[in-house]
């Protein structure tokens, strides 16, 4: 059989590793699909920067010849963003051609209105590179727990996030000198607002929701805090009461609806997703039938990224020849079955907090601050306190609570914050089990 | 689309759960799948003791009744064991049925005669539940990481060895204790030999590894070491070197050949896989381009085995329509483009060590083991003694060595055991790092 020819939009970090990937492993990829497969066309903006091996392929700086070439019958687009990776997607899709992308703005936010043009044109539309890098996590949700009705999930999905985390807390270190150290390995971005406010895992978890609960995706509607706020202190007491700081995206079906949250999170340090470590991601997914399982591999990076980029590559040759309509559907549940079910706001969620406080250090304070929470209807789980460094008049308090509504503790907190014994506001940070019920 | 009509073979707890999961999803299940799945028919010797709700099934003792039943599209074989599983599986296939099994120990022995029946009569037979329970795993392998060259990989696929290391690490126990105590559980069968002697883990083996690096099952070849030697103060010493004694599976591809080995393990007590504790499978696949990567969840059980059974057979339902030449080999790798690279005899290959040896408390004896190794090539990473305890002439000395060939360390085991110092055998466990690289 022919090879199957695929055009390339990007010849960056991903792009260039997709090239080398597919050459170096050109044998063993044929050998498992059944045919080969290579890079025919590729379109980038700056040619000279590539530090692939080009030979064999045709170069050039417009992307629409790639998209508009009807030898390509697969687009990969490693571009990014918005536009004009969305208008180039569309346009591939109307030319009949298969599209890879790793791409998760553009699915996030406009992943309905692509799927929907894909269906409409009988192609597909392959995107397990936008989530966890080379982790098949997609693959997991969508195919192998198929037969689950998926309860939460929980995901490191960010790995500046989680290296900074890590770092701060291996090393005792500041958020801002930790992310200094990122720029300049190059794990952060020179504007790092993406991945340390919690957008790009935000991108991922309205993906990783759509697929595990069957909803469309709704990016907007995702609540998003980032870790900018987590000092090193947190990092400490969090660890002295026997838990670890993780930046995780979660979502879970209640019967009200679906959380959908980005957030710093306290985990019970003996899970095993609380250890994982440096720019690695985990996805943590609970379904009915099989229970607690994980996804552990590298979030990001050309080699890994273009793991998935060639996986989604393979799986679109298969299907080539196959009924569009038995395909797996893009968004795991078959387009006219999706739920609408609603998105919950933040104030309706409903988790444990660790709070960190300035006290007076005087008698009785710390009796008007539990009198606070127990009038609030929230139960304490544990205080730690801390004496005042010299020269200061107020003590540390750490908090850790039951689970209780948002709502309810953000009256709590207001409450706690008017009260003449406690300087300045409350720090919270949420803190989950994910215990396997 | 009318349902598709699956038949069942085994009531069993795996059968059980397969009804309930089947029905208590069904409505989730066919928003995936676009098609109603339904259990028709089932045959089980002891019709009586199953728990599962079946109602609409037509219930038999007479599996060929099922096998022959034209009505039926797919054949779920659970009843395990090599016979008559194999005879009912080759008479489905030649009946133009598609077969989705549970059983380790059917594929690892009679998997290329299974898969060439089913080339020939255009079926698949899908086997995710075989290895590592609910974890889709044989799926990440086969097309999740199809890009890659996978180098290695290691797992923790038999829970109840699992079950039993971490039960003698946890509360300091023997065995034989721990043992007891699972087959009160229900962990462990009455006769535990499968599970404590590696034969299960083999089984398991032997599938990943054809699976990775596209060689035929060679279950036959297995070097396989079980875990009933392991002692709980080995468990003890190991852990104040900083490591934990895992039973792993371990498969490598090296320049000669294939490693296929199934024995106790030290792993680094940082690594995640050495985290995995209780009932829990997990396996850690190393591939060259997405690097290491790591799958955890229940590894048995009625309901987390169901999961894989039943996304197998939404799997076959979307490639029914499909041509049979472009779906996922059953080996991942086309079958006329398996390799024939040799598997590797346990002399050849490579790893660190840990030994214990009872030694006489005199001056010198350290220095004379010490220089043996030295004779033999071999490198000492860490020498721990402790002092005899009262009434005995004999010191404990725990040893772990640097990388060596087994045929090497062998030889340097039989030459120190000839030592006058040195009382009864040398204990030795093998020691992996399973770094990255």
């Amino acid at each position: 059989m022919n090879p199957v020819k695929v055009g390339l939009l990007g010849l960056g970090t991903v792009g260039g590793g997709t090239v080398n990937v597919l050459k170096r492993n050109a044998e063993e990829i044929s050998r498992r699909a059944g045919r080969g497969i290579v890079i025919t066309h590729a379109a980038a903006k700056n040619l000279d920067s590539t530090r692939a091996d080009t030979t064999g392929i045709r170069l050039g700086s417009d992307a629409y010849e790639v998209v508009n070439d009807p030898e390509v019958a697969i687009v990969v687009e490693l571009i990014g963003g918005y536009e004009p990776a969305r208008t180039l997607v569309l346009q591939a899709i109307r030319n009949g051609k298969h599209v890879v992308t790793a791409n998760k703005a553009l699915i996030a936010r406009h992943g309905n209105e692509i799927f929907a043009a894909a269906r409409e044109h009988g192609v597909t539309v392959a995107f397990e590179a936008a989530v966890a890098g080379g982790i098949p996590v997609i693959k997991a949700i969508r195919e192998g727990l198929a037969a689950n009705r998926i309860e939460w999930l929980a995901g490191i999905i960010n790995g500046t996030g989680n290296f900074i985390l890590t770092e701060m807390r291996d090393k005792g270190r500041d958020f801002a000198d930790v992310l200094a150290e990122a720029q300049a390995l190059g794990y952060a971005e020179a504007d790092p607002t993406f991945d340390v406010e919690g957008i790009d895992a935000a991108h991922k978890l309205t993906i990783l929701a759509s697929i595990a609960f069957g909803v469309p995706l709704q990016f907007e509607k995702v609540y998003t805090e980032g870790i900018t706020r987590i000092t090193r202190e947190d990092v400490a007491y969090a660890e002295q009461l026997g838990y670890r700081i993780k930046h995780l995206g979660l979502a879970r079906a209640t019967e009200e609806g679906i959380e959908l949250r980005v957030h710093p999170t306290l985990i019970p340090e003996r899970r095993l997703i609380a250890n994982v470590d440096g720019v690695m991601n985990a996805v943590l997914i609970k379904g009915d039938a099989v229970g607690p399982t994980l996804y552990y591999g590298a979030g990001a990076g050309a080699e890994p990224t273009a793991s998935a980029v060639i996986a989604d590559i393979v799986d679109v040759v298969r299907a080539l020849t196959s009924d569009p309509g038995n395909r797996v559907p893009h968004l795991a549940f078959q387009p006219d079955a999706l739920s609408d079910k609603p998105v919950l706001p933040v104030e309706d969620i409903e988790t444990a907090y660790y709070l960190r406080l300035q006290a007076a250090d005087r008698p009785g304070v710390l009796a008007e601050v539990t009198r606070s929470f127990a009038d609030a209807g929230i139960s304490i789980e544990a205080i730690l306190q801390k004496e005042p460094p010299a020269g200061s008049p107020d003590a540390t308090v750490i908090i850790l609570t039951q689970r209780v509504r948002e709502r309810q503790m953000n009256e709590a907190i207001a409450r706690i914050e008017a009260l003449d014994a406690i300087t300045g506001t409350v720090t919270r940070i949420r803190l989950e089990h994910l215990a396997s019920n």
